[in-house]
C-alpha cells in the first residue's frame, strides 16, 4: 500500500480546484464558495505542499486596496501556521466580461493595457509570496470565425505581453519563470496555441525565452487526441517543462477536469513513470474539478484522491522499472538501442554514403522480419499497472 | 464563373495522389495502376504546373539501376513534353516492412541508417530534377505504447537525422529547404511531432533550422480537431511555411485525403484567403485521395475539382475583401487594432505602470459592454462563400 | 438573393437562445437579462414564427403563483399582440443543484419524483399555449464514473417516467407527442440516449411509444462525429422525426451552439435539402447561443443570420436538384436504382437462390470495375451551395 | 494471479485476428500468411474455446468447388483434433471492389444481390459447423458524400436484405440469431447505423426482429466518444446483446483493433463487471489486431494477452463487487435505490399529483445539497483495479 503524501512529494492544488463553486455551463453552483485559508488548512492536513491561485480566487475581482489587503492577510497567515507553500500563481484572464475577446490579444487595445497591468499587479504578489513560477493560460486568446481574429498580429501581441512581464520581472528582480499553458478550445472557439508544441514554437521566438516554459495540462492535449506522455516528453527534451497540471480527461469533448487517473489511466501510468524518471523535478500540481454531484466531504475525498492515486501509480512505475523480466523486455525491444547516435562517433557524411554494409548491402529483408516484441512491453506495463507482478 | 488552372496558379500533385490504386485497410485495390508518365501528361492537359513523388512512387522500391534508370528516363522525358516541374520530392519511409518501427527514430539502428541513406540516394534525384523543397513526413516515427518508444532518445536521432540531411544538402550544393510534415497518429497509434507546433518547435532546436520548416496538411490537423488557419498563420508568422498539402477531412477519424473543400468548406475558405493574402508564394499542391468508389474518369474528375474549388474560393475571397460592407464591419470589430502595438512607441515599462487610464482609472464596465460583431462578420463571410453577394 | 423569413418558413426560436446572458464555464454573464416579452416582440420582427421555452426560462425557478401569472400573462400578452406561436415547450431539469444527478434517473427516488411533478405542471401550460410537441432533454442523466449508475435501472426509470409522462398527457387529453432530445455528454461525463439511435431504440420499448420521437440538435451529433443527413434520414425513416434543433458545430469539442451553418456547412446544406425535400414538415426551430462577444445588436443580427442561412441554403438545395446535370449525375452514379428493391416482385428466397446470373454467372470483376461517379456529384453540390452553377 | 485460460471461460478468436498480415494504408504486410489450422491449434494450446471466421478468411474469394472443400476439410479437422468450436461466422462483404460502394445497400442492385447470395452461401456453412450466431458488418454500407447516397432507399434495402437473411435461415431450420456490427467511419466516411443505437431502433423495424440483435466492438463506439459500458448496459437491457467484440482504441481517431484493454483501461474494468454480473451468457470474443511492428511471436503473444487481461480484470471485478467497503459505498450512493420505480406501487397518475411532499411541499434546498459520494466509487473501483485493495 501506498503511504500517505508527504511534503516531500511537493503535491500541490490550485485555489480554485476545491473551491469551484461547481456552477457550470448548464447549472447553478451546488456548493458553497470556501474560504481561502480553510483550504490552506484542510490541504495540509491532507499531505499537500503547495497552493496556487489566480488574483481572483484570492481577491474577487474589484476588490478595494482594504479588502485586497485583508484576504491576502488571512491566507499569509493560514500559510504560516500551516506551512504550506506557494510555487505557482497565475492570473485570471477569462472570467470577466472585459475579457470577452481575449486579454493580451483582445483586438481592443485598452483591454490588453488593462490585462498587462492586471497581471503585474498580480506578479508583485506572487514575488512576495515567494513564488517561482508564473502561469499563463490564454483561455480567451482566439475566435469563433476566422475572419474575427488576425492571427499574426495577435502573435505579435501575445510576444509583446509575454515580452513586457518578462522585462517586468527581470527590471524588479523577481527571478520568477513564466510557464504558458496551451488548450485547443473552449471557452473560446479556438484558442491560439493550442498545443505543447505551438506554446513551445512560439517561446522560441521571445526576447527573453530563457525565462518561458510551458504548463501542460493533462486534459487539454486529450481534448485534441494527442499524446500526453509524448508531449510532456518533448517539452523535458527542450528543456521547458516549468510546471504540469495533472487531471482526468476522457478524449475530445469538454474539459472535464477529472480526478488525475480517472481518465485514461495507462497514460497516467506512463506520465508517472516519466516524470518520476525523466528529469522532471517540479512540483505534481492538480488542476481538476470536484464533481458537481459532491458536497464539501466529496471535496476533500476528491483532493485525496489524485495525491493517493499519483503514489500508487509512483510505486508501480517504480516495480516496473525494477522488474528484470521488464529489463530484458526492454532490451529485446531494443529500446536502449535509440540512445546511441546513427552516425558512428566521428564518421563523416562522406564516410557514411561509402558504408556499402548501410545501403547496397543491407539485407532488408531479414531485418524486416524481426518483431519488436512491443506487445510484451505493453502487456508488461498492464499488469505492473494492475498490480498482478508484485 | 473561376478560368480554368493555368500554371500561374501553381498547382502541384503528388504522383501517389491521382495513382493511389484504392487498397485501403478492409479491402484491395480498385484501380489499375497508373504510369507516372500519364499522370504527367493528363496533369498537365487539366493546367497543372507541377507534379510530386516518393521515391516509390516512381521506381518500385528494390529496383536494379537499370529499371530505376528506365522509370526516371520515361518521367523526366513526360516532364519535358508538357513544361510539368518537379517543386518537390520525398521520400518513402513508411511502406516497406523495415521501417514498421519507423525511419529516423526505429530502435533498430540499422534502420536508421538505411533510412538516412534511402532519402539521401532521393535527394540526389530531387536535386537532378530541380526540386527545391523536400519534404519529410515521419508517419512510422511513432509507438502504440508508451513503453516501446525513449521520446528524448527519439528526438535526439530525429534531430541527427535531419541535421544530417541538411548537412547533406549543403555539402552537395543541392540548394533544398526541407519541410517536415506533421501528423497525429495513423498508421501509428501516436506520430512524434505531431502538429505544426510541435515540429515548428522541434525546428528550433536543429542546426541548420533555417533550411527546415513545416509542410502542414489540412486533414492532418483536423485530426486533431485544431483549427487549420490559425496554425497556417502561426507558421507563416515563424517564416516556416515551406510548402502546403491541400484537402479535405471531416474532423478526428481516419485520414481521409478528400478533395479540398469537400470537408470544413467554411475553413477551407478562410484558408484560401490567408495563402492569397498571408504572403505565402509555394505551390499550391495537393494531397489527396480519389474516392474508392471511382474509376479512372472520376480519378481526373476529382484532380480537376480541387483546382477548381481552389480558384473559387480565391475569387469568393477576393470579393468579401473588396466589399465596402466588410471593410466596415471588420473597422467595426476592431480586427486592425490588433496591429497597433499594446505600449506606445517609446513607453517604457515604468511609464506603462504610471499610466492610471490604464488600469486605476480604466471604465472596466463600460468597454466590458461593448460588443465585437463578430457574427456580422461570420455571416458576411458565409454569405460571400455562397455567392450571395457577388 | 434569398426573400427575407415569413410565417410560413416556421422559423422558431427559444427563449434560451437570445435570452442567454452568456456566463460560460470560465466567465461570467456579458449581457443583461431580456425580457421574454421583448423576446417575442423582436423575433416576430426579424420575421420569426414561433417561440420556445423551458419552465424557468419564463418563469424563474421558484416564483410564487402570482409572481407566475404575471410572467405568463405578460408572455401571452406579446404573442397575441405579435401572432408568434408556442409550437414547442420544454422543462428545465438540469439547471438547479436538485438535478445534480438527473432528474427521471436521479438515483435519489424523491428527486425523480419531483422532476416527474415539474414536467407534469409544464405540460398544463404548455397545452394552455397551444404546443403540440413536449421536448425532453436528459442532459443531467448520465455519469462521470460507470460505477455511479446502474444503466439497466436508469432506463427502467426513464421508460417509467416517459410512459407517465405520455399517460398524463391522454389523460388530460393535452394531444401532445414528445420528442426525445439525445446528447452524448456535456454537462454529464456521459448521458445516457447519447444519440439519435439511442433514442429511437429507446422508445420502441415504451407503452406509449406512438407518441414519442426525437429531437435531433445538429451540434449533438456532431459532437460525436456523426453525420446528422445520416441520422435525420434514419430519424425520417422510422417516422420519427418529431422536432429538430438547428445549429453550427465544428466537431468533437463542447457543445458550441453556434448560428446554423456556421460549422459545417456541406453538412447544413444536404440538411436543408433532406428537410425540404424528405417529407419533414415541423418546425424549424434553431437553439443556438449568440456568442459571448456581442452585444445585444448583435443577438437580434445573429437570430437573423440563422434564418438567412437556412433561405440561402434552401435555395441553393432546390437549384441543385432542378439542375438536369445533377439529374444526370445522380443517374449515373445509380442513386435512383437503390429504390429498387433488391428481390424482384414476388421473387421468392428459393427462386432467388436458384438464380445463376445473380451469383454463380455473375461477371464480378466487370461490375466491380465501374466507377461510381461520386466526385461529380460532390462536386457539383459545392458548385451549387457556393452559387457557381446559378 | 488470475488463472489460465479454460474452455469454460469461452474465449473465441475471429481467424482474421492472429491472420492478419499487417498491411495497413500506408504499408505492405510485414508477416506471412497463416495457415487456418494452424490458428485453431495455436489457439487451442493458448485456452480459446472458439474460433470465428469470414468465408474469405477460409476460403479465398473465387476458389472453385474443389479448393473450397479443401480448406473447409483442413479447418474442420483440426476443430475436431482440438475441440475448438465455431460459435459465430461472419461475411466478407467489404474486401472485394465489387462492394466498393457496399453491400446490401450498394446503389447497383446486381451488387446487393451478390451479396445476398454470397451471405447465404456462408450461412450454409456456418450452419454445418453449429455456428448460431451469424455476424453481419456493413463496413461499405455508407458513402463520403451525402449526395451519393439516399438514406431512406438504403436503410428499405437494409432491412430487406436482412428480412431476407432471417429468412432464409428459418426456411433452412438452420436457427442462427444475426447480430448486426456498428461502426461510425472506417472505411467509408460515413457508414450507416453506425453506433448500437441505431443497429437497435433498426432492428426494431424488422419483420423477425426478434432473430436479429447487435454485435457491438469496444473500439467502434469509442470511435464516436461513446460510453462502451453505457451502450453495452442499453443492449443488454433490451435484451439484444447477440454477441460482443472486445478490443482496445484510443478514442475518436482511425480504427485500432487493440489488445483488449490496451485502451481505455478503466472502462475495461468496468466492462467486464457488467459482463459477469450483468446476465451476458454469450462468447467472450476478441476482435483485436496483432501490432504490425510483431513477428509471429507477438501475435501469439498478444492473443494471449487478450485473455489474461480479461481474467485478470474478472477477478478485480470479482474483489471490487465482494468488498464491503465498495458495498457501503454503493448505497452511501443511493446506487440501489435507481431500482425502486418512481411512482409507488399502484400508485395512479391523478394520486402521484395529489401528493404534496413529491412537490408543493418538498424541500428542494435540503436535499440539493446532499452530495452523491461518486468520487469515493470512482476511488474504490480504481484502487480495486490497480490491485491496492486485494
Amino acid at each position: 500500500m501506498a503511504d500517505k503524501p508527504t511534503r516531500e512529494d511537493r503535491f500541490s492544488f490550485g485555489l480554485w480546484t476545491v473551491g469551484w463553486r461547481a456552477n457550470d455551463p448548464f447549472g447553478d453552483a451546488t456548493r458553497a464558495a470556501l474560504d481561502p485559508a480553510e483550504a490552506v488548512r484542510r490541504l495540509s492536513e491532507l499531505g499537500a505542499w503547495g497552493i496556487t491561485f489566480h488574483d481572483d480566487d484570492l481577491i474577487p475581482f474589484g476588490s478595494d486596496a482594504a479588502a485586497r489587503d485583508g484576504h491576502i492577510g488571512r491566507f499569509k497567515q493560514a500559510l504560516e501556521e500551516t506551512g504550506l507553500v506557494v510555487p505557482m500563481v497565475t492570473t485570471n484572464l477569462f472570467g470577466h466580461p472585459i475579457f470577452k475577446d481575449g486579454a493580451l490579444t483582445s483586438n481592443d487595445r485598452s483591454v490588453r493595457r488593462f490585462a498587462l497591468r492586471k497581471v503585474m499587479r498580480n506578479m508583485d504578489l506572487a514575488a512576495e509570496l515567494g513564488a517561482s513560477t508564473y502561469v499563463l493560460w490564454g483561455g480567451r486568446e482566439g475566435s469563433e470565425t476566422d475572419a474575427a481574429k488576425d492571427v499574426a498580429a495577435a502573435l505579435d501581441r501575445y510576444r509583446e505581453g509575454v515580452d513586457t512581464l518578462a522585462q517586468y520581472s527581470i527590471d524588479q528582480g523577481y527571478g520568477l519563470r513564466f510557464a504558458i499553458e496551451p488548450k485547443p478550445n473552449e471557452p473560446r472557439g479556438d484558442i491560439l496555441l493550442p498545443t505543447i508544441g505551438h506554446v513551445l514554437s512560439f517561446v522560441s521566438t521571445l526576447e527573453h525565452h530563457e525565462l518561458v516554459g510551458v504548463n501542460p495540462e493533462v486534459g487539454h492535449e486529450q481534448m485534441a487526441g494527442l499524446n500526453f506522455v509524448h508531449g510532456i516528453g518533448q517539452a523535458l527534451w527542450q528543456g521547458k517543462l516549468f510546471h504540469i497540471d495533472l487531471n482526468g480527461q476522457k478524449g475530445p469533448r469538454y474539459d472535464q477536469d477529472l480526478v488525475f487517473g480517472h481518465g485514461d489511466l495507462l497514460s497516467a501510468f506512463f506520465l508517472v513513470d516519466l516524470l518520476e524518471h525523466g528529469g522532471y523535478d517540479g512540483p505534481r500540481h492538480f488542476d481538476y474539478k470536484p464533481l458537481r454531484t459532491e458536497d464539501t466531504d466529496g471535496v476533500w475525498a476528491s483532493a485525496a484522491a489524485n495525491m493517493r492515486t499519483y503514489l500508487l501509480l509512483k510505486e508501480r512505475a517504480a516495480a516496473f522499472r525494477a522488474d528484470p523480466e521488464v529489463q530484458a523486455a526492454l532490451e529485446a525491444s531494443r529500446v536502449p538501442e535509440l540512445s546511441q547516435p546513427t552516425l558512428a562517433p566521428g564518421e563523416s557524411v562522406a564516410a557514411f554514403r561509402a558504408d556499402r554494409t548501410a545501403f547496397e548491402d543491407f539485407d532488408v529483408e531479414a531485418v524486416a522480419r524481426r518483431g519488436y516484441g512491443y506487445v510484451d512491453l505493453a502487456q508488461l506495463a498492464l499488469e505492473h499497472l494492475v498490480g498482478a507482478r508484485g
